[in-house]
């Protein structure tokens, strides 16, 4: 048999495909064009293909790049400069103050270190909505994340947007500029139903439905939200006035949840609308308990989220995913609620959703090559009887020694390959006096 | 004035010292025979002081080494070997049945795999209790970790002893061989309520109170225990039995605490007892949330503790902190509850209640020299407003790159400087085929 040739040839001692194939001793991914075209033992790859390039990656676990659902990743810039907070004391006299004077430059930078920070710790693709998010999108492009990213729509004009004729010829230019597919793609992020208006809503899923977009909105996150909900919507708790407003489809994914019903359970379950958790910042926030065991029983596909620096003050999508499988045995007072596969599932195939690139979340043929490589010459991943428990209980972020997006290597053992951290360090740095002098 | 000469000079960008004291500028403490002589700026270290020795950590964060109050070293060996089950069916099919084919040599591998993993993730001391316990603190002496540590008490017979006598005279000579206040120092470690008698109970804090030791007890850990010591116990939930037992006074801490009522907290409070809270285990193992911010309020010592790595899968007080911080939110509805000074608190100060060695948990002129640094390089440390909260929210154990124990540098930049780092974690692992066909 004749062998193929392929870009580059990656192996290592162990995997987690996160499907259904188990391959023992020593592994290789065969990449192509930014795809995987092999996934197997070291040995039935190397007899079907001859490698332009390795990268020998030793005693080390390969496993799918974990995707994180929702994130504001420009707010790195403020991490940990307000804690400990009531949330609408936090926000008004400490976050909005500052928002308010946003420029592209503090934007990209913020977005720049959120996604070193995602890289270091395992994340290759993340879901992210804040203001003058072009830049965040652009960022991305440059440095190679795959990113799914939409402008923050409110009732109110920001610096990005005037009127809902602003808000849609924005999107019409950055729907084009990122056409569905690639690396940097683009969905309708309206902000929440205590910040924008029934019309703004409809005008929102319109244009995501003209456009073949998808529509990611915060919900029904605190009781707060609930009790003015209520108030502002003639009753109605936030899933139904969504509902209402015909946001609870399939094109739509949903931020947080943390306040719902069964009834609403199985609405959201019936809509085929998806959920992202957010444990951390739902803690950090003191926002309360997802249901998420409910939520899985009842087949809804919850996806997985770290939120903003903010509130968690970490992108570590392993901490969440660690989080969101023991927080879900002590909320349900059942140990086998959101075992170590489910855990991993939501921070990689659940989350891959918004993006519909088939594939993606799992190291198979055909797959794009988003993988990353933890360490496993650490105390903490010593010894292995399973290499998916160790991912989901025993790994932090600082385990990953390799991430790469696309086949092209973001980080490698200490080293950014885009050659620019330096600089972003210290600009963000900079940045510091800056801040507390605009409060 | 004269300078005097102290053995080490220890030299960073920032510093927490766990007091009052606020140093801003480049840091210096100088260390002697293993204890703090002075903290303060550079200048006015060196002022006072010529070194032997000068370690520069360049961009880090100095801060007092964490302490981990409740944890079963050894078990390290287990790790990931058993997960997502109900509490009786994985200890009684999964853990039980190795554990009855313990050996020394098992006992001491795991011991200094966990304690290379505790050196590498900031943890300075550890409190622990497991089957053949003199193993730990043996290894713990040479290892250069401070650790109390003592062997279970059972109402039945282990491989370590046989009667109350067998216990008595392990416990003596323990207690000799490890006098108060060194490095590895003993405490009476009953089990739990519903693993001993009366009588094995009364005979523990008997004999703490005869060699003025500490006592260190599993309560009220799970609705489970509750129901199980209504039943063995006359009615009498675990905090009343233990009560009844003599063992609520301020020798005494108590692990867990899962579940408690309002009298009980307000009887542990006056009973000057402290409590161990170990919020990973507690979620993992489904046995619910511990009212923390309620028995901060009521004036209860409350230190924190990572449990078994079986029920974690990891000894990192850093993850341990952060989760202690943010649940208290979550289960309390309040985004102020245990803020960050306090959780910091908790995994230094608190924890170091059992040691009786003062100064420990802090940086201060006279405390030992537990010191920890943090990469301050990291993107997940940038930008900085406040040191403190990135030492609770924003890192993890990894961004520890140098941990030192009583002057000693144990771990520093990726070396245990001890050597046999890379021989342990061999053993560890050829113990896994051992552990598999042991079950």
């Amino acid at each position: 048999m004749n062998k193929q040739t392929c870009d580059l040839l990656l192996t290592a001692e162990r995997i987690l495909t996160g499907t259904e194939q188990r391959i023992v001793g020593p592994i290789a991914i065969a990449i192509s064009d930014g795809v995987i075209r092999k996934v197997d033992t070291l040995s039935d790859v190397e007899a079907l293909y001859d490698a332009k390039k390795r990268i020998d990656l030793g005693n080390a676990l390969l496993m799918p790049g974990l995707i994180n659902a929702h994130t504001h990743v420009p707010m790195t810039f403020l991490r940990g400069f307000a804690d400990d907070l009531p949330l609408m004391e936090w926000l008004t006299q400490h976050i909005f103050p500052i928002e308010a004077k946003l420029t592209d430059r503090i934007v990209s930078l913020g977005a720049k270190l959120g996604m070193y920070e995602m890289m270091r710790s395992g994340t290759t693709a993340f879901v992210d909505s804040y203001l003058l998010e072009e830049n965040v999108l652009a960022a991305a492009q440059s440095m190679g994340m795959r990113c799914v990213g939409g402008e923050a729509v409110f009732a109110f004009d920001t610096p990005a947007y005037a009127g809902w004729d602003g808000v849609e010829q924005l999107y019409r230019n950055l729907a084009e500029k990122y056409p569905q597919g690639g690396l940097v793609q683009v969905a309708l992020m309206p902000h929440s139903v205590y910040t924008t208006s029934d019309e703004r809503l409809k005008q929102t899923m319109s244009l995501a439905e003209e456009l073949d977009l998808m529509l990611h909105i915060h919900l029904s996150e605190s009781a707060g939200e609930v009790a003015q909900s209520k108030e502002l919507h003639q009753g109605r708790r936030p899933i139904t006035y969504a509902n209402d407003m015909g946001l609870l489809n399939e094109r739509t994914i949903l931020a947080h949840m943390v306040e719902m019903t069964d009834d609403e359970i199985e609405l959201v379950s019936h809509s085929g609308a998806g959920i992202v958790h957010n444990p951390v910042s739902n803690l950090k926030l003191a926002s309360g308990f997802a249901r998420t065991k409910e939520m899985l029983e009842a087949g809804i596909s919850v996806a997985l989220g770290t939120d903003g620096a903010c509130s968690n003050n970490t992108l570590d999508m392993f901490e969440t995913m660690k989080l969101a499988a023991i927080l879900a045995k002590g909320c349900s007072l059942d140990a086998t609620a959101v075992p170590a596969a489910t855990a991993l599932r939501m921070a990689t195939v659940e989350s891959a959703r918004i993006f519909r690139i088939p594939g993606l979340g799992v190291l198979a043929e055909g797959s794009p090559a988003d993988i990353i490589a933890l360490d496993l010459n650490e105390p903490n991943m010593c010894p292995i009887y399973n290499e998916l428990s160790h991912a989901v209980y025993a790994a932090s972020g600082k385990d990953c020694v390799m991430t790469m997006v696309k086949g092209k290597v973001l980080y490698d053992h200490g080293k950014y390959t885009d050659g620019s951290y330096t600089d972003v360090f210290a600009e963000m740095q900079d940045l510091v006096a800056w801040v507390r002098s605009a409060r």
